[in-house]
């Protein structure tokens, strides 16, 4: 069997307004396809408040599990924007104002607008490198393999374009997917649908109902890293339903 | 100072779909919303894939640490609905057909179309208590703090509407919002805000930016149990916030 490479990730949302339901996350979706885009599977995500202790505990056993973790949230001006030091005191690094970081808020901000709390977004973790921010300026940082990005999806999103092409990728998972369309309930294909999962093990199948406007219908969906395996569990799952779907009618 | 009941949650969301991106979660952010309307603290929230050992890691952590668990996902009847099997793992029970399960999946479906994947569904741990669904029949249950309910939202918003009122709340989270407007940036409120949120520690403040078409505003969340506090809290930040404004302008 070939073997294929596997490059992991957590992501980690930093935030009481997450927490509270006042903040609808929009990040965790758009982090995880944006990475399976690319050859990275995201395998684990965690919300946290806004506590140092609590960031911190997350940080090191999601950085100890996956190759990179990808936080959001808690890198702005404000009191409550504690991710910074969170991620130094991780790495038991010291943390202060970055001269790379003075630099690009300098040129951003006129001389009476950058002020001390402003000045805080500059405070990197000593060895992180920067991430660009085209939209307001302030960055984020790599330290290790934790990519630390701003909570406003609209940066965030540029902050990714900016750090995903200098990661390592893997093999990119593979996904297809078979409708059998409405009035084929779950319950109708589960059995012939475990069969072939257990005699494609190379592959994951998964089965996702969904309630719409004509009631349930489910999808299968067919992941897995090497085509061939793919595209043979795909042909099988196609064949079981088209014997379902002709049953039913007959 | 007055003592008020705290009542703590995490979020336990089951999936592979989630973590591929191709599902965005629409349930975490429903949960922890509703949750708070009662009185009752999401704190952290997991995302894990559809691998029983995952699963059982997660609510084992979890279970310890917060009055309740709430997971959502991997209820159904399809091989890839691992979830009831992981929950008797990590309480060490035993799972079987469960008759109470049995009988409202045997009212629901005509004889022949019970099939014994359907049957699956009615697989509950030993000791748990079922959650209604009046949705599609198929039940939810609780087991120890535990409540584990359907992936699909409108089955899972129902089954949270039958199980909260059977819970042990605390004194709700009061929330107040003060909106600077427009062209009043974090960077300019960030040092009086944090002086508030120091002599104001019965109470927690967050400020959210966020992007619009008119640009950049932030939000000030005063939170906290004790209306007199978060009050104060309030009247503190609306006077701050007049005078960065009046400053502004003059």
């Amino acid at each position: 069997m070939t073997e294929f490479k596997t490059v992991t990730a957590a992501i980690l949302v930093i935030g009481d307004e997450i927490l509270s339901g006042r903040t609808k996350d929009k990040n965790i979706g758009y982090i995880a396809e944006y990475l399976g885009g690319v050859g990275i599977d995201a395998r684990e995500v965690r919300v946290v408040p806004d506590v140092e202790a609590e960031i911190v505990a997350a940080v090191d056993a999601l950085r100890a599990r996956y190759t990179y973790v990808f936080s959001t949230g808690g890198i702005g001006p404000t009191h409550d924007d504690i991710t910074a030091d969170a991620m130094a005191k991780a790495f038991g690094v010291g943390i202060d104002h970055d001269p790379r970081a003075v630099a690009i808020l300098k040129a951003r901000y006129a001389d009476g607008e950058l002020t001390e709390a402003r000045l805080r977004m500059a405070r990197i973790p000593d060895g992180a490198d920067l991430i660009e921010n085209p939209v307001s300026g302030a960055p984020g940082f790599k330290i290790g393999n934790v990519i630390v990005m701003a909570g406003v999806p609209h940066i965030m999103q540029r902050m990714l374009d900016s750090i995903v092409p200098t990661l390592e990728t893997g093999a990119r998972m593979i996904a297809e997917t078979v409708s059998p369309g409405y009035g084929i309930g779950e319950g109708m294909i589960a059995q012939p649908l475990a069969a072939i999962a257990a005699e494609h093990a190379d592959v994951s199948i998964g089965s996702y109902p969904s309630f719409g406007p004509q009631g349930f219908q489910t999808q299968l969906v067919i992941r897995g890293k090497d085509p061939a395996a793919v595209a043979a569990a795909k042909t099988a799952v196609e064949l079981m339903v088209r014997a379902v779907v002709a049953q039913k009618q007959g």
